[in-house]
């Protein structure tokens, strides 16, 4: 009978005889559903023949057992010239399920990435737009902007407020401000421009509403112990909650200062205590010296909750917090 | 009789004797008005006292004629002890004086200053959103970002058409997509992100109306020829209308090409061509090798606009225009 051949690739599995005319072909169909499908499908056709004659051939070695793999050049050249028929086919095939692949990779972990990136932009470019609208607003009324610290509430005052109340709020006189008078025409392009500002700021906060909304579905023990900024922050640093729960925590303790590390690691500089997690209330309301202990503790919640919630368990977020607090009481 | 000082301040005009009694003050008012009031009460009061006896008390020497200037360090200290009285009221009234001169330093200069900064910080913030947005949308739809080049259009389609309709725009069938499928839950805060993008682009437009209506009330000669936003960030290199009009016009056409300048300057290598006058279509339409001479001519147009702007001259931007137009035909 001569020797025999035994492939398979994303269509399916085939036998082919010496001459490499095909004697078998079993199309595999929802291959991407289920790939031991196709070993068992392999296995099947290798039992209709006699094992010393079938060799498989392929760059790989094959999971059958028994069946010797050949990479002769000579063969593999052989089974190449018979492939060209099946060409556009396998492209076709790998083509939609690459296209498979890629859209199933979109999952909660990209839309939490998404939401904190966006969130982080959306307040970067308010704050560079508020700066200017400050620097604007210095004309008309310089002695204004000194006076309110957080950005967002000077937009709001602003906008609700017009000069004279402001300059009351001041307890200025307008004839004592260096302000210069702006007529209707110079002032409406300011307040649009605040009105823009207002509403970047709303749609951060409508950002972090959702993004509330995600983690609390998907991986609310994290969001529990971290804060919902913290934990997106986190979890968009390796990439997945499954990637954070893969951490030991003395590495999620140091997420985001990777800079501070490496100059430790290279020049001796004092190690740092802790990355995205310092905007922790925990972290920022201790004593100084308590500080490191509170990052070490925090991150190793944070590693529990993580681990949790990258295999589906039980909420015991509430559980953590309250044993977090505890221990800095 | 013995010597006698004069001195003068914010105040008005001091005649002291030599033990720094006051034998006379004259007040003036309105002296941030017109500082020749003052040099004309100072030559009235000399004319009273014999001019070898009186000397003229102060750190600066004196526009009066035939007076001797004193900088007697005793004499110095009995004027500082005399001056003290007046304190608070040479405070209070260069106070007043400084806030009117900062209240009158904001000009049409400033606002279009600030309108041009303006433009060109929120078209930033815009951009950086933009970037943000789309790398959002491709985990949605990931076949049609690329399709678009321009921001505003992507923007203004993603917010038109929904994704079927989007599908059809780029010949893709749904199953063919590698896009995922997300519920409004998450469509929904990407669409608020596009949303705010798009008002950003219409705050950028309305902001450049009314940076188009100042300069035309302002420097419409500078804006006909170099165009508004051209226009603009010249005054805005410059600070001040009055300070292009200063400048030759081989500076004007390097403006905003100061790295390339020094570079030249300072490692010898090609110097600039133009700055930011490159963006000007005459300079985009014409030949590479006639660039250089476009710019140049363009920059003797825009300073001889600049100058009639700065001296309120009539309109002549659109004969320049024509001019200009005609050298490239």
């Amino acid at each position: 009978m001569g020797e025999k051949y035994v492939y398979s690739n994303c269509l399916g599995v085939f036998v082919l005889d010496s001459s490499f005319k095909p004697i078998e072909k079993i199309d595999i169909k929802d291959v991407e559903q289920d790939f031991s499908k196709w070993l068992a499908e392999e296995k099947k056709v290798v039992e209709k023949y006699k094992k010393n004659e079938l060799f498989y051939l392929g760059y790989k070695s094959s999971k059958l057992e028994g069946i010797k793999l050949t990479q002769d050049p000579k063969k593999i050249k052989g089974l190449i010239n018979f492939l060209k028929q099946y060409k556009e086919q396998i492209r076709t095939k790998n083509m939609s399920l690459t296209k498979k692949r890629v859209k199933e990779s979109v999952n909660e972990d990209s839309f939490i990435i998404q939401a904190i990136d966006n969130i982080e932009e959306v307040n970067k470019a308010a704050n560079m737009l508020v700066k200017r609208l400050r620097e604007w607003y210095e004309l008309y009324l310089p002695e204004f902007s000194g006076s309110v610290d957080s950005h967002e509430k000077f937009v709001d005052l602003i906008l609700k407020r017009n000069k004279e109340k402001l300059l009351q709020e001041i307890n200025l006189e307008a004839e004592n401000s260096m302000g210069a008078d702006f007529s209707f025409r110079d002032v409406k392009p300011m307040m649009n421009l605040a009105e823009d500002i207002k509403k970047l700021y709303e749609l951060r906060d409508k950002h972090e509403q959702y993004l509330d909304a995600l983690m609390n579905d998907f991986c609310p023990n994290i969001q529990a112990v971290a804060g919902t900024l913290i934990a997106a922050k986190l979890i968009a640093h390796t990439g997945s909650v499954m990637g954070l729960a893969k951490l030991p925590s003395s590495t999620v303790q140091l997420l985001g200062a990777e800079k501070a590390l490496f100059r430790h690691l290279k020049t001796g500089a004092r190690p740092p205590k802790y990355g995205v997690i310092f905007q922790h209330p925990l972290i920022s309301k201790v004593k100084k010296e308590d500080k490191g202990k509170a990052a070490r503790v925090l991150a190793d919640k944070i590693t529990m909750a993580a681990r949790v919630d990258a295999f589906k368990g039980k909420f015991i977020g509430d559980k953590l917090k309250q044993e977090l607090e505890e221990t800095f009481k």
